[in-house]
């Protein structure tokens, strides 16, 4: 698994040849994927969420995802050290894995290296991703379920609202439950999700409250996540997400290939060229993109 | 200028007919990316640094992008509130711009809508973005001098790194540097400087402490702005950027282009058929993307 998920992060020509071993294995694991803001204790709440799923029995991948650090490429220590307890779990394997600062590198990488625990036997496959914004879109493209996180005194009602979680979440964490102002948040989120256009039907995202650090509510949430898959496998909507990822996966594929080719006409003189006509003012980047698709 | 912001964000064919015309008459104004978590007063930093370049004399452009909410497709109310004190100040345009969902949406409208405002004769274009993660790399990647804005009490230090902001800054703001804390994130912030990597050989990111609700330490940050420019503009790093950006805008474009032609394949059916496949493991997303390559 190691291995395979290396030549993902490294995008290696070798993944052509293994993809459709894996397309084959894969398609029974449930892609769940974690978002919130920094701080709301995404890291702790995974581990806790991975304790709950393992006493549930289940096999569990994770599947760490960091797109805000495109330079430094890769993870900081402090996941792997609050994912160190599991380490001596032969039903857990968690990764940390880099996107290497191309835009669209989460689109095009993390569905591969989902598919690679997906296909080793996972029966789910946590991503947790950083932060919110962008990102946070992506993740809840790639999963069949998502949660997102929240926790108190991180910032006012419309700060949640702007950072876009009203969209995406199919089940809601409060975390620190413990802490002054949960109530609030859990009242605030209940109010805007009813204003919320349900992007699925008759789902109705539940609100979990969860104290991640003592493992309080973590069963809720594997119940939560639970019903989720029964009724996006009743519901049809399973298919539909995933039928929505592969199309998503298959562009990224080929614009990716595309790009390389850009990349690639005369030793990249091509695009710098016409980026210097387009700075210079002597041509514009529609022209400039045209004359890039017309030499491919 | 609000018309032509509206072709940007409908995506309009027109675009391609303005877009010499465009290019004619930009390329003047310095382009001041603005990001930072939520929570660390963006909206209220970003207002009152308008104030501050309209004090020094310059025509300010305000665009804030929230590729945060690709659903809802607008900004919300708040920041709009937050601007409205310069509604009536015929020096300041500020416009919100909604990125519509797709992945690389803020890659490919975004520098189109700052050269409307730089062609306008703007002296200086604000882009405010909201969050952190992959919209952070995003800002930096459009900006010719980036601000990250900070505040105490929003986690702790592994969360600060973790954001990615070390390596897209160029001016660090500490905003509510009136409240306990603001040393401490200075301090952790000036140790984690050191020992990250400089992306610009001799520019050393400054440190600049703000109470943007009381305006306090805005003339600062102005005279940091100010000060990059001039970096910049001396040691080749401008052109360096622009050069990146025209790059980035005319790669963005062309993928653009080739994706509408990948969702017109006899009415989006090749595409889907494709995803079926892959999702029933007929074929793996390799092969599919190469016969979407194919059919081009």
């Amino acid at each position: 698994m190691a291995r395979l998920i290396s030549l993902v992060e490294d995008a290696s020509p070798l993944l052509r040849e293994v993809s459709a071993g894996l397309v084959e294995h894969a398609g029974h694991a449930q892609i769940v994927g974690i978002t919130g803001a920094p701080g709301v204790g995404k890291s702790t709440s995974t581990s806790a969420v991975v304790k709950g799923l393992r006493r549930a029995g289940r096999r569990v991948g994770v599947l760490a995802v960091d797109p805000s650090s495109p330079f430094s490429g890769g993870a900081l220590l402090g996941d792997r050290v609050r994912m160190q307890e599991h380490a001596m779990d032969p039903g857990v394997y968690i990764r940390s894995m880099a996107t290497r600062g191309h835009l669209g590198g989460l689109a095009w990488s993390s569905p591969q290296a989902i598919r690679v625990l997906d296909a080793a036997g996972c029966d789910v496959v946590l991503v947790e991703t950083v932060g919110v914004g962008q990102s946070e879109v992506d993740v809840a493209g790639l999963a069949d379920t998502t949660l997102v996180l929240l926790a108190p005194g991180m910032g006012d009602g419309i700060q949640v609202a702007k950072a876009g979680i009203l969209e995406v979440g199919d089940v809601y964490v409060i975390n620190k439950a413990d802490r002054d102002g949960a109530a609030h948040v859990a009242r605030d989120l209940r109010a805007m999700l009813a204003l919320a256009t349900h992007k699925d039907g008759d789902w109705r995202p539940p609100i979990v409250k969860t104290v991640a650090s003592k493992g309080d509510g973590i069963d809720d949430v594997v119940a939560a996540i639970d019903q989720h898959r029964e009724w996006m496998a009743g519901s049809g909507e399973l298919r539909r997400r995933r039928l929505r990822r592969a199309r998503d996966e298959i562009e990224a594929i080929a614009v990716t290939a595309l790009r390389d080719r850009f990349g690639s006409l005369s030793g990249h003189a091509d695009l710098d060229s016409l980026a210097g006509a387009v700075v210079g003012g002597g041509t514009d980047p529609y022209r400039a993109a045209d004359t890039l698709l017309d030499t491919l």
